[in-house]
């Protein structure tokens, strides 16, 4: 028989711990550490406080709950003894149902796995929608894992045990996360289609102009029909983009306002409602997650269904653009959806080819976007799609978070602060190549050595930033042999910060240093700049603005800078713009088939959205 | 008129310094100081007494010295203000007929280093044999020098300088090294045969039954027969060996051995003369030097001509061997040549294929080494080889260093105390591939920051044996991207040390270090050994022969160990061995075109050599 918050907020200690019997496996200390934050304003702060309670707890109790929990497809569910709550989800997940080769797998696999971690292995194995985890997915996830570290794996554990006490506290609130399942299930049908060349290895890319491509516009824009956008076009660069009007002038009275819609506005003014933008990217990287950029749709789409299901209008329209291309995979061009809404849709990129030599040009013939067969005229229809930013209010992003913060800390949702600024670089060391037996030490130019105090300096400066990050991802002895002193090592940096001026001062004492090694091991360097991004510093008004929809939540506020270039970058340039963003489980791994959230994450989002309009309401 | 050392040891000061004038150009105080360590044993003591001159006064006069030269083709040249010897040795290097546009480079050149630099650029044009080098190779070299380092730079052009000096004090004394001209000229013979691919490229390359290499065994069997060796053939694996015998059991009664060979004998003993096996390889890497392993053969072959000259048997015999395989550039199996005379050939090796798919069996049919068809008939000639150490006095083996030790001290032979203990590894680093934007420095498991911790662990921990050498010859990140955070990385190892027990103490620091770096950062690694080789330290009594040879030429001693392994490796299992290096120009460069020394350095090692033998006369 489920319950209320109020209910829960209401019971005296014991009956309170009553209610929240069993979610932690034989442990009911976190609920009765965590009832004394009562009362909750909502579930969300609920399932953090518990995960407050354990984090304060420390590794020794960390580990032993974790040692409570039964193994999977073990001795306890072949003996029966599992509590009522680990029967059925494993009973769901099909373990009660393996073959003879996967309970052995299962066995062996456990095994290992508790002699490397010495506990056992904890995976939620129930998904969204009651479907759950296949017994293939299962046993993938468990060799995954098995080969990880024991300091991250003991937060995998922890992470899937916060998960699994969020399912059954749903379950005994009878809370369904309704609107992030809407959001769930327009993902996992929009991400059916990818290219045949990887949909055979079961794999999803989607990228500018392709079949898939095109599918997704077409599928998307079904969805905005269905959900209630007043209009969906596909607009020349493949953009799908569904508009949601305001009210109209008649119902735009204030007496209509106060009763229907609850916003204020001096009737002297001439009613002329600004249009909020919002949206993100469908085309993916290769071999992609699910959620980057399509997210972004989906959220306020899943709150434009709903106030079209209330017949509720705003005193603001609302355009939700499914931008068709951020990525950058097929052509050398990158945000070419929101560049045609800036009006930085550059003719050029019109002749550029793809790995087939397909021109952009032909693509987007080949996809009907373009009425005329020459550049000319695609650019002229191109145009048109630039937007005035007279008629918009700003512009809001909804995007999963591609790192693992939010992840780390127990926290569904996060405000970026700003996109960072970057400069990224390829640099060539040159020392002297020499034998590798007959070089003394002292007597070498080891152009690899001196790359490796590069790498190290990256580490120890970007750390005293606190939000600065360095990265060298690439690196390589051409033509190195083991017995050869390394004569050059090429290399790349990555340097992020969340203001120009930060990612100034981080990258001149990156040179600088590089310049002082170089020098000190008699070494010679190049070093030639690929990219330079300035930051877009979220607009304080809009930051705060999700800043209080996610505090309405009960959540804990947590901002961060956003270390991804996102299409809030490209509006960034003419209007304001705030992003909001969703934690990605298993650390926050992106441009992944791991790439994930969950449908109560996703849930958040869309409420968070709709409290972001209701500000907008009460504000215009 | 040529004047000789013992005529500078008696001169007065001021007439001593007169017989030295422009040595060292407009710099007199260099003779003056060197001439304080009268007497002299050797021209070649007091070349290296000026150079400890020039090493003593310090940065500031080693430079005044370098712009007290004249650029090549420069001004001076024009305007005819150029020293004597400065005329002499532009216009033999064909400088004073540049054409017009090499006229225009040579300037942009002095122009450029000396922008660079601050000095002349210095160059000794003159070759052995009064060839010189080429307008194009002085061309050449001044490009690649212009790359380099300030500091390398300065030490390469006095390097430069004191062979200017060696050669003008050569013609003073009216000095020509007949023995290191003919071993020179060898050298260059033998390198006229290269295989079709690397010849067209201008380039040096042989390798194991090729035809080029079988062109080789025959002119080195022709040259040796012409030297007067007693016996030359070409054995089963391709080595080319010649035997000078020694002297009769007639000639070898005490009487004849006081008049002519100056060695004693108890007339008791049986006459039974043992055999000093030497020689070294014939084989090359690709795109190789002229001297890597072709030395070694023709020191000893320039000392026999010399015995058969002066119709001269020593009461030994001398068995010259020149290897016919030692790199492992064709097959996969190293040291054929030795092994074949240590017994310790492989059935298996006559298996292996080379890149084209030929078997090392049919290898030696098409080069009609071995009389039968079959493996089986192969393997009793290849048996058949095998030496009996009875019969042995031991093994000794001239290399050039390979390395960059002599170079730098300005001596031109050393000797060798160890071929060096190695072990070789591959690595791999494994962390978690994340976004290079979006994970926090503090929640990264970079695999590469770990590897690089280890790159300058390695540089750390063999310095302080002073004589270990460790290295990282190739580092990767497989699939990396300049926006992605290491998931993995893989590198090399490369350890070595004098002896077994202290490469086994490196290795294990080393692999600790690993451990501790992968365990602080959460990382998993997996080592795998690819090779292991035991150290070969040189006999002493064989070692004090060569230092004892080394002194008699006035010479300061220098003992290294070798980084590098050898022939001498192989027949160290079998045999007393040590070997005897000779410096490397151009920093000790190997298994490159600029590997080279001079036909002084050569000259040097022939005497040697036959202070070697003469030392065995007296101990026989």
């Amino acid at each position: 028989m489920p319950f209320t918050l109020t209910q829960l907020n209401a019971a005296s200690a014991d009956e309170a711990l009553q209610l929240l019997d069993g979610l932690y496996e034989h442990s009911p200390w976190i609920a009765q550490e965590a009832l004394k934050q009562r009362p909750f304003q909502s579930l969300a702060q609920l399932k953090y406080q518990m995960t407050q309670v354990l984090e304060a707890a420390g590794r020794e109790a960390q580990i032993a709950l974790i040692k409570a929990h039964p193994e999977l497809a073990g001795k306890a569910m072949v003996s029966q003894s599992l509590t009522a709550e680990s029967t059925n989800e494993q009973s769901k997940a099909g373990l009660t149902n393996c073959s003879t080769e996967e309970f052995a797998k299962l066995q062996q696999l456990n095994t290992s796995y508790s002699t490397k971690f010495g506990w056992p292995f904890i995976l939620a194995v129930r998904g969204p929608r009651g479907t759950g985890l296949s017994r293939a997915e299962i046993i993938t996830t468990f060799e995954r894992r098995l080969a990880g570290h024991p300091d991250f794996e003991l937060q995998e554990c922890l992470r899937n045990i916060h998960r699994i006490a969020e399912i059954r506290l749903n379950d005994k609130f009878g809370f369904t996360p309704t609107l992030g399942n809407a959001v769930w299930d327009w993902q996992e049908a929009l991400s059916e289609y990818s290219e045949p060349a990887y949909a055979e290895q079961g794999q999803l890319t989607v990228t500018y102009l392709t079949e898939a491509h095109r599918a997704c516009a077409q599928a998307i824009q079904g969805w905005m029909q269905a959900s209630g956008f007043d209009s969906v076009v596909i607009d020349a660069v493949g953009n799908v983009v569904g508009r949601y009007e305001a009210m109209s002038i008649a119902a735009a009275t204030p007496a209509e306002n106060y009763k229907n819609n609850s916003f204020s506005r001096n009737s002297d003014e001439p009613y002329n409602p600004k249009t909020l933008l919002t949206g993100s990217h469908y085309d993916t990287v290769r071999n992609a997650g699910k959620y980057d950029g399509r997210l972004g749709i989906f959220v306020p789409m899943a709150c434009v269904r709903e106030l079209h299901r209330k017949g509720r209008r705003l005193p603001l329209a609302i355009e939700v653009v499914a931008f068709a291309e951020e990525e950058g995979q097929r052509f050398k061009a990158t945000f070419l959806g929101s560049g045609a809404l800036t009006g930085d849709f550059k003719p050029q990129w019109l002749e550029q080819l793809d790995a087939d030599g397909i021109s952009m040009l032909q693509a987007m013939q080949y996809a009907g976007l373009c009425p005329g067969s020459d550049a000319a005229t695609a650019m002229r229809a191109i145009g048109q799609l630039q937007r005035d930013p007279v008629n918009y209010l700003g512009f809001v992003e909804v995007h999963i978070e591609q790192g693992p913060v939010l992840n780390a800390i127990n926290l569904p949702l996060g405000v970026v602060t700003s996109i960072n600024a970057s400069g990224r670089y390829l640099g060539t060391v040159t020392g002297q190549a020499s034998h590798a037996g007959t070089t003394p030490m002292t007597q070498r130019r080891d152009a690899l050595g001196a790359v490796a105090e590069l790498a190290l300096y990256l580490e120890q400066r970007a750390v005293q930033d606190g939000d600065s990050v360095a990265t060298m991802g690439q690196i390589s002895v051409p033509g190195g042999s083991i017995n050869v002193v390394p004569g050059s090592c090429t290399f790349s940096l990555d340097l992020r910060a969340p203001n120009d001026l930060q990612r100034n001062t981080i990258e001149r004492d990156v040179l600088q240093k590089l310049e002082q090694i170089c020098q000190r091991r008699g070494l010679a360097f190049e070093l030639q700049q690929t990219l330079r991004a300035s930051a877009a510093p979220s607009a304080p008004e809009w930051q705060q603005r999700w800043e209080a929809a996610v505090t309405q939540l009960g959540l804990p506020l947590h901002c961060l800078p956003s270390g991804a270039g996102h299409d809030a970058m490209k509006l960034h340039e003419v209007m304001p713009q705030a992003m909001l963003f969703v934690r990605g489980q298993n650390a926050g791994i992106s441009h992944n088939p791991l790439e994930s959230t969950t449908s109560d994450d996703m849930q958040l989002a869309v409420e968070a959205f709709a409290h972001l309009l209701e500000q907008l309401v009460h504000e215009v």
